[in-house]
């Protein structure tokens, strides 16, 4: 994308401020890690692989600031829970966080100075790696895709959802590339609408042909038979293939088998979470009942209703054709293969 | 309910204006047959017992308005056609047509003010017989309504898409009336969000307990077996069971059948046309893409993207265990059971 989604230079963090789009093109400045925090928290940077790398950035200007204390390895120590907590559902800010962990255990004997440098370094990595993981995705995923292919996504697993290309939407950009005249069904996905906001914005901006529908239309689309496949991001997968994503993906995934559609996750590996067997053990984000009841600033409910607003719901195995990764299509069984893969 | 979604008096149709809810209870006054096809193809006025009932009063201000034309006939002709074209999907507005078509027929050896009166009492009967008609649909809907039954509904069938009670809303009325200890998940419906500014302002009104979702989230709460039935109305009724509602009740269909959660329609008899023998003969309004890229004036989509935003979808028969109405609940086979009906 000509914009950048993150890029951290002169020891801030420059965030895309994805509250603001479509409508203005903002730079969110996060000048120490409670900023990234909050930035994540917040949803100027969401999405699950965006969030790891912003994440390890935090660490690393969390370890600028506390580089002179003697309690430095404390301070951080905080700093990484706190980060951590931003927000419960992705497993790639844990990972990305473990990954910075490592890192200061690694070289906990050294100086300070050396510490930073080694976590800015690590930091790099992440950000780059990300790039080339969401390539890759789009290189696989773009074998599933038919030629005319009528694609549906939902929410936003695209270039804004990582450091740069994105998952679903990094499939979706491999096959535009390709020249396979593809066109997108974008669902707005309500509450936050992700999908109106950032997904339509970036087909927009890449000239992708794509249609933006209310969450309530697939199903009528998949009875017509005018979805030929479907492809979302994840927030984290377990070993048995269930697959935590924004809610509605579920939905999404039940209406494929029943018109036989292909319904494909795409998603870097480090989204599998292999320290849980199935999805029953994700922890679902419950967000503030304001995302339902306003947008943007606009009240849309009575005074009084209750409000319930899961951000994330799990699609349990069965219901998905395959998982695009950056290491190739994971296929069922899941478990197996996503043991093997790990070898 | 205590305020009244039309009332005909001193020549005026007033009407609660939809469009303001939740925010703020205005009466639209419609002064002639015009305003009141306006009121009916901007949504002041929306659900379809309650559009067939405007319309017949519509009807009778146009024979008010031409009363002394020579071209009394010619012109309630124009009148009764533009009224009957002012939304296309439910069958209730041309039902209502048809009927004061009828009084028109049968009274055109009678002077003008003698069939004005004539279409009058028409108007008034059908007004009348759609509040006993959904208290009716209260009732029946009742028996398959469990003690302490979590009710998921769609949209607004409720007291404000009929002239009061409301078809779904009015099962889920009786059922609160008979002490069941239900409660109710009320889908936001976009892209006019007539579940979060007319169904959940219904529900407070009452003291119903009711919860607020966004129409993603059904499939989560089923699959949690958090939804002991689903009653959501109908625009128009096939002879085979076929059923146009609003967008999103294929998706709670489809969701249902997998999940098994009962799924029922709840409309007046007057809601099934006889004329057609499946679904593939409804036509299905589309509705302007401001809409969907807009929420009350807020823009949430880019410039540039493509929209589709239909008003409807077809559920199929097979998805629907029971189709409520004033005169029982038809089950399955739907196609022998309607037409048993109408003998």
């Amino acid at each position: 994308m000509k914009n950048k989604t993150m890029e951290y230079k002169d020891k801030i963090l420059h965030l895309i401020d994805q509250r603001k789009l479509p409508e203005t093109l903002e730079i969110f400045k996060a000048k120490n890690y409670r900023e990234v925090e909050m930035a994540i928290s917040d949803m100027i940077v969401r999405g699950a692989p965006a969030i790891g790398a912003a994440a390890a950035y935090g660490v690393v200007m969390a370890a600028e600031e506390f580089i002179e204390f003697d309690d430095f390895f404390k301070k951080m120590d905080k700093a990484l829970k706190e980060l951590n907590e931003s927000r419960p559902t992705a497993v790639n800010l844990m990972w990305a966080i473990d990954e910075m962990k490592k890192v200061i255990e690694e070289n906990k004997d050294k100086n300070h100075i050396e510490i930073l440098q080694a976590l800015n370094k690590r930091a790099d990595e992440i950000y780059q790696e990300d790039i080339e993981t969401n390539k890759k995705i789009g290189q696989y995923g773009n074998e599933i895709i038919p030629e005319n292919a009528r694609i549906l996504t939902h929410c936003n697993a695209g270039a804004l959802a990582t450091v740069d290309y994105g998952t679903a939407l990094g499939v979706i950009r491999a096959a535009h590339e390709a020249n396979k005249n593809i066109s997108v069904w974008v669902d707005e996905t309500r509450p936050r609408l992700q999908g109106a906001n950032l997904t339509a914005w970036e087909m927009v901006e890449e000239n992708i042909p794509a249609t933006l529908i209310s969450d309530n239309v697939g199903a009528s689309l998949m009875r017509k038979g005018e979805v030929d496949v479907i492809v979302v991001g994840a927030d984290r997968i377990a070993l048995n293939g269930d697959t935590a994503n924004k809610i509605g993906t579920l939905m999404l995934a039940v209406l494929a088998k029943e018109f036989d559609v292909p319904f494909y996750i795409a998603a870097p590996i480090t989204t599998i979470d292999f320290d849980i067997e199935n999805g029953d053990e994700i922890e679902i984000e419950e967000r503030s009942s304001e995302e339902v009841t306003h947008i943007k600033d606009v009240k849309i409910a009575p005074e009084g209703i209750d409000v319930y607003n899961p951000a994330f719901d799990v699609t349990p195995w069965k219901y998905i054709d395959g998982i695009i990764t950056d290491k190739g299509i994971i296929r069922k069984p899941y478990r197996e293969n996503i043991l093997n893969l790990k070898e």
